[in-house]
Order: structure tokens, then C-alpha cells, then sequence
């Protein structure tokens, strides 16, 4: 853990984007992140983020960001438009893709806005689980690259690709923060709400192919929040809609640990059963 | 109804789109879909959809669609844009701009896929609830003309500005077919998904101003399903997860009759209240 200069978290340096004016920005994949194939998508998500974040132009905070997985992307330098499509004095449309030896690897969308106080409600509560502290961090020895970066104390919906024993239902509570602790802001946010694996893995307990192609975030608060919630563990929950002909439907919630839901999110996830 | 010629539904009206060549469509508003201000957003996302659709070179049935909806469209002829960004054997990923006198409106991104048969399963269970047929359908005279499009039937969470009594939640479950019946296909479905009146609506049972930013679609089956459903009603429900400074999300997901879930959609919404 590096607090005294958070540039050397391996987030931050996964996150490094160099601009090349013109609404581009060239970065590089990172080896802390990587997957089975091409890096974590939540990364990918997160750098795509990025480039909206360190836009000279970009207006307000995010307030929804889609992500659509198009092609594994290889270990290397990568290059990001990130294009700002219609502005006014508080909202912001934005069109993001990302290339690796001119081709097309993921593309996607986000919405920035200048939010302001208003009637403000959760609906959603968040669930009754044991305290982080009380459980134990999954052991990410022998497992991918990625899974090391976060602490993740599984509540329910574990994975054991051993116990051969498949779960009722796709559902997984866990509390999650990164590995080492980094104060919370958009960037590792976005990533964290993909850190689920995929609901096929959960509900049938063994390795199957799968794969994200196409993850939507909708953030519910402000970075001052977020750097309030600080390095604390955050609560997540996913579970799965429904599965059928090769494509599952993802939908997660993540809580700061005093209640307050911070991210809804859904993803459609690939897989071959 | 006219089942006759089912071209003259003025919903297939609203989804026409001349092709112009290079990836690029024309169309124009529909007046029979007129929203507060612009068009319905479910039949912007519908037609924007049917450019992929209307593609000559796309591969398999939309399986994820997100729409942005960046200005409000005037009465009048739009663009659409819907190039494929990247494209193999089974699966491709779709770029949507849409313009109107060179100003982009909206925005959005699809992916489009060649389903095969897999282990299947549906966790989220269809809420049991009064049948549509023992249910009035919502009398919309006096209403907005895109509402008269559909026949809506309330199971619970219905909107009453003249009550003057928030409701205790934002939950809406309603039953929903066009009207006059259309066989339901995917421009239809992606059309329904929005369907619900914005969350804050039903939670405070007033108006306020409101709108939605953007939209994503997960849908579960295939063109053949979608017609074996026909023109019956869809069972949908809809709920805000969080409100909090001037925006909103929304859960939504629909049923066919018989319990099988069509589609699982989230948005995120704007209002001042």
C-alpha cells in the first residue's frame, strides 16, 4: 500500500492516458488487470471513463456510462476517442472508442451532467449482510492477474469450481474494495462494478466460456461523495435475470458500507453451456 | 385495427427509414407518437434500432441496444446513422447517431448476435397479478398522443396527479400491448420498454419535469418467439432504485403472458423536483 503517492497504485497506472489532442488519448493495458483474454473489462470501462474525465471539454460528473466489449484486446498500447457529441450549459453526450492497431475494441457511450440538490429518495435498500471485517478475503492465489487487485469477502454466491455442486440461483453478495486500499472515485468505481463473475460461473459453479459484451452503469452520486466513502470496503450484489441461447443478463447494486447505494448496473454476458 | 395490412399501423409508420446509402437512413417524426416535448422515447429507441435492422449487412437479432437521448426532436425528417463497428461470424457491434438538420438528438449503441440453442434458466419470476383482461384499460383522451398508441392496464403504481397522494414506492406492474394490437417484433418490444411514465411520476403522483437521458435494452429471445406472442399484452414492471439530485434510475423488465421474461431494461432518468 502506497498512500503517500497514489500514482503507483497499479489502478492509477492502468488508468494513465497520454492525450493526442483532437479528442484522442493513446494508454497501455496493464498487466495487474489482465483476464483470461485482454484485460478485466471493469479496466476497460474504467479507462474509456477516463478519457471523458481528463476531456479539456468535458462538463459536470458521469452520471451514465455504457461499455460494449467488441474484441479481447491485446497486451499493448491502445488509443481512445473520447468525443464529446452535444453539450449544453449542465448535460454532456459522449461517444467513446477504443482502437488497437486501428481496429475497432470496444466502443461505448456516457452522459456527464452539473447535478444539483433535489428531492432525493433510495428505494433500494441495502441488504442486511455480515460486517467486511467479520469475513475472510477470497484467497486470489492461482487465480487471474485481476482478482488480486480487489479484497473480496464473498456473503453468499461464492465460486468453488471444485465443489461441482451447482448454487439454486445466480445470486452473490460480497463486499469488495481495492487491493491495496485506494480512495473510491469514478475510475475504480467503474471497474468494481464489474468485479462479479460471470452469474453462469456462480450458478452452476464451474468454468464455462463467458464473456461481457456490453455493460451499462448509472452512478448515483458525486466524486466529493465517493472520496468520502474513502477506502472502505463497498457492499455489491448481482444476480442474473435470466439466461437463454448463449446470452445472461446481469443486474448489480453497490452500497457504501453505511447504506447509501452509490452504483445500479446491468451488464449482457456471453456464454457457452 | 387493421390486421389486414399491418404497414398501415402507425407504428410501422413511425419506423419507416428510407436507406440513403454508406451506412446512413432517413425517417421523420411521428405525430401519432408526439411526447411532451419530441417524440415517445421508446419509438426514438425503436427506430433507431430499426436502422440496424433495416442494415444490409447485419448479422444475427439485437441482443443489447442503448440509446442516449441528447436534444429533443422536432416534428420534421431526422438521419439516422448505423454503421457496424466490428463484425464476425456470429456477433456485431453497432454504432447509432441520429441527426437532425446536422445537429445530433440522440445516440446509442446495439449489439447484434446469431443465438444457438444452450442451457437456459429464468431467474426473475413473472410477479403473479390479476389477469388483463379483468383490468381496465387506461382511458387516455386528453392525455399525450404517444400514451393513446398503447393499451395500458394497470396492476398497481398508477399515476393520478389529481390525488394529490404520493404513492409509498415508485413500483409500477402493468399490463401493455399496442393498440391497436400489432404482432409484437423487436422494434415494438424496445418501443414498450419504455413505456413506463418517468418514476418520480408514480412515487410523488405529479408532474415535474422530467426525461429520460438514456436507455438500455437486454433482450432474452429471438425474432421467432417475439411473434409466437402476437399481439397480446406483455406484463411489465418498473421500479427506481435511487432519485437523488436530478436523476433517477429505473429497473424495468417484461413478461409474456405465459411467465417467460422478453426483455430486462434499465434507464436513467432526469428530474427537478
Amino acid at each position: 500500500m502506497n498512500t503517500a503517492n497514489p500514482t503507483a497504485h497499479a489502478f492509477d497506472q492502468a488508468m494513465h492516458l497520454q492525450p493526442l489532442g483532437d479528442d484522442r488519448f493513446s494508454g497501455h493495458t496493464s498487466e495487474a488487470y489482465a483476464n483470461m483474454v485482454g484485460p478485466f473489462g471493469g479496466a476497460t470501462a474504467a479507462v474509456l471513463l477516463n478519457a471523458v474525465l481528463q476531456h479539456p471539454q468535458r462538463i459536470g460528473e458521469p452520471v451514465s456510462l455504457t461499455v460494449n466489449f467488441a474484441a479481447a484486446l491485446q497486451p499493448g498500447p491502445f488509443e481512445i476517442e473520447a468525443r464529446p457529441l452535444r453539450s449544453n450549459r449542465s448535460t454532456q453526450h459522449w461517444l467513446l472508442l477504443q482502437y488497437q492497431n486501428s481496429e475497432l475494441v470496444s466502443s461505448g457511450t456516457a452522459f456527464t451532467a452539473i447535478r444539483r440538490p433535489s428531492w432525493s429518495e433510495q428505494e433500494l435498500a441495502c441488504p442486511a449482510v455480515a460486517p467486511a471485517d467479520s469475513l475472510p478475503a477470497l484467497d486470489a492465489r492461482g487465480m487471474l492477474r485481476w482478482i488480486s487487485q480487489y479484497d473480496l469477502r464473498f456473503v453468499c454466491g461464492g465460486f468453488d469450481p471444485h465443489s461441482q455442486q451447482p448454487l439454486d440461483n445466480s445470486l452473490t453478495r460480497l463486499w469488495v474494495r481495492d487491493e491495496p486500499p485506494r480512495p473510491l472515485d469514478f475510475l475504480s468505481l467503474a471497474a468494481i462494478g464489474d468485479c462479479f463473475f460471470p452469474r453462469i460461473f456462480t450458478r452452476r459453479q464451474r468454468f464455462v466460456p463467458a464473456g461481457t459484451v456490453s455493460l451499462t452503469h448509472h452512478f448515483h452520486v458525486d466524486s466529493e461523495r465517493l472520496a468520502q466513502v474513502g477506502s472502505a470496503h463497498l457492499l455489491g450484489q448481482a444476480q442474473a435475470n435470466r439466461g437463454h441461447n448463449n446470452y445472461m443478463d446481469q443486474s448489480a447494486h453497490f452500497w457504501a458500507a453505511d447504506g447509501e447505494l452509490l452504483l445500479s448496473s446491468s451488464q449482457t454476458v456471453y456464454f457457452k453451456e
